[in-house]
């Protein structure tokens, strides 16, 4: 298994997030990456490949050129109004009463182009993400010329991005940009997301696409993020009608419902039989998870990591959340060891 | 001139409030309501009258059931899983790529029932709301029955409170609730929204109507709260198409383009000759305002209540924005006291 990232994450650090009724210290950190590369190591694994970060025309791929016109000067035009000192955080969303429309003012813009406010602009915003996205492709490249089993272990996360608008620490979907690379020349490739929260932006990119079957196992949106996508209704539409499966589980779900979900999850991937499977490695459905409300052990960890293995299709992993940096390099090695051979 | 009002307002003072890149303690206070009555006071107004609160049922004139339900138990739901300590804030809102729908958990109903994080749910807010709204709809039976002007000195502001959400610190509305009451007979109301942020709440509530004429003056939404509506090609729908008008200006106006636009509001307000005028009073035009983007001086607004005097019909102002507590008294008093034949 081939290990590509891109250190100019680290730059990227939001200072605070908006929660509710709180903006608290962000808990998605470069000392993640630093976690998750430890135990790898530790674990024999091979070294990170670092990969050139990806220009703007690349990423219309999965992006929107406005999106991505905003995202690359949001900080120049923010600290043309606000203190470098603070991230730059929306107050106002579109009305849900009016069609929504692009105000000139960042203070607007943040509210367009961001569903949240979990998901703050910060200096190196652009730097961080478009290098994820450029592990993201590196990896989906390399898997598609010797079929070798691939990890990207990039931050921030990607699989909350949209095609036109970040949220939930995600501002280009590296997941998506992935599995479209692997698509472009006409393959069928499956996305499994099993971070603890719905996949939306995956959802979005893909939403209208057969050729990219997106499958997600996350808590129940009427209880946990995002709240408004990620419901087992939404099923694709126009020709991607019927190739987006969302698997929503109760809080508190263990490994009993969880499996339950996944044998469900691989049986519609295995039925698409997909060329490729893309795997959206959050591991935040970990119990201890400072994010997640779901309940799994690290031993669980392996037993996923032996269900996807087990069906065999070439396989790139990405990694999304996942935030108690005690457990997330035991987490995602746990997932990743089945399919590496290990 | 009657002055209609309910204490019950002064148990409701959020703690913070969002604004862009931070929570920051909120410029609407119950002071406001002092330094208001104050002048009033000194300058020879009647004293304020205080009038009962209003019920849930009395409110679907102008909101939506589940709306009124949520807020009425919002704060229980809040405290169920937050600390008291903290007031209710969302942090994500419905995505505009999705139909919007309701989440069963509170953080998710935050975010769809109110559009910002300026708006927090506080212990006291449904008291608060529904004694303004009384005071609203007090008025506007006294104006009715005999004619004589009236002024709500009340808060929470309300013109941004839409028919099925909230948000702009508004909860209810009030201004939309006494042209609703004025209009049950059968009656013409046009609604003068002055205050320097469109009133969304108020041309939301009306869209739909030829009976009640709404118009606003305030500062481009392209570059001011609330971003996402008060633009000049909104002019209602069905049969209330023509029946809404928006006179955005440019940040920084002061009284020569504040007097245009207002000369075209007063224009089309004497074309639609309605039975009453609803004049829903913000001050934040004034140019020290912490709020507002305009640039009034404190004797525009005398200017301001001249025209709305030369108009001769029946009339109620209700309390809107206005946050420089050393000036806000003295810019109502100035626009009222031509009404008031002081």
């Amino acid at each position: 298994m081939k290990i590509f990232g891109h250190s100019g994450h680290r730059a990227h650090e939001a200072k605070r997030e908006l929660i509710p009724g709180e903006l608290v210290p962000t808990i998605e950190t470069p000392n993640r990456i630093d976690r998750v590369l430890e135990t790898l190591n530790q674990r024999g694994f091979a070294p990170l490949m670092e990969c050139p970060a990806l220009s703007r025309d690349d990423l219309l791929l999965v992006h929107d050129a406005d999106y991505l016109s905003f995202l690359e000067t949001a900080w120049d035009e923010w600290t043309r109004s606000y203190d470098p000192e603070l991230d730059g955080i929306g107050f106002v969303w579109p009305h849900r009463n009016r069609p929504p429309r692009v105000p000139e003012a960042i203070e607007g813009k943040l509210g367009y182009y961001f569903f949240d406010g979990v998901s703050p602009i910060t200096q190196h915003v652009w730097t961080a993400a478009t290098g994820a996205a450029g592990a993201a492709r590196g990896g989906a490249l390399h898997l598609a010329s010797t079929g070798e089993p691939v990890f990207a272990p990039i931050r921030p996360p990607g699989h909350h991005a949209c095609r036109n608008m970040g949220g939930g620490t995600s501002y280009l979907n590296h997941t998506a940009l992935a599995a479209a690379t692997l698509a472009k020349d006409g393959s069928r490739v499956a996305i499994l997301d099993v971070d603890a929260h719905h996949g939306n932006g995956t959802q979005d990119i893909f939403w209208q696409s057969p050729s990219v079957l997106t499958v997600s196992i996350h808590a129940d949106p009427a209880h946990d993020y995002p709240y408004f996508s990620g419901y087992a209704d939404e099923i694709g539409a126009g020709a991607g009608e019927g190739f987006n499966l969302n698997l929503p589980l109760q809080p508190g779900s263990a490994w009993g419902r969880y499996s339950e979900a996944l044998q469900a999850a691989l049986a519609r991937i295995t039925d698409f039989s997909p060329d490729y499977v893309v795997v959206a490695l959050g591991v935040d459905a970990y119990r201890a998870d400072p994010s997640g409300k779901l309940a799994l052990e690290r031993e669980d960890f392996s037993r996923i990591g032996e269900a996807i293995a087990s069906i065999g299709n070439p396989k790139m992993f990405v990694f999304e959340g996942g935030y108690d940096e005690r457990a997330i390099g035991e987490c995602v090695a746990r997932v990743l060891e089945p399919t590496a051979g290990r």
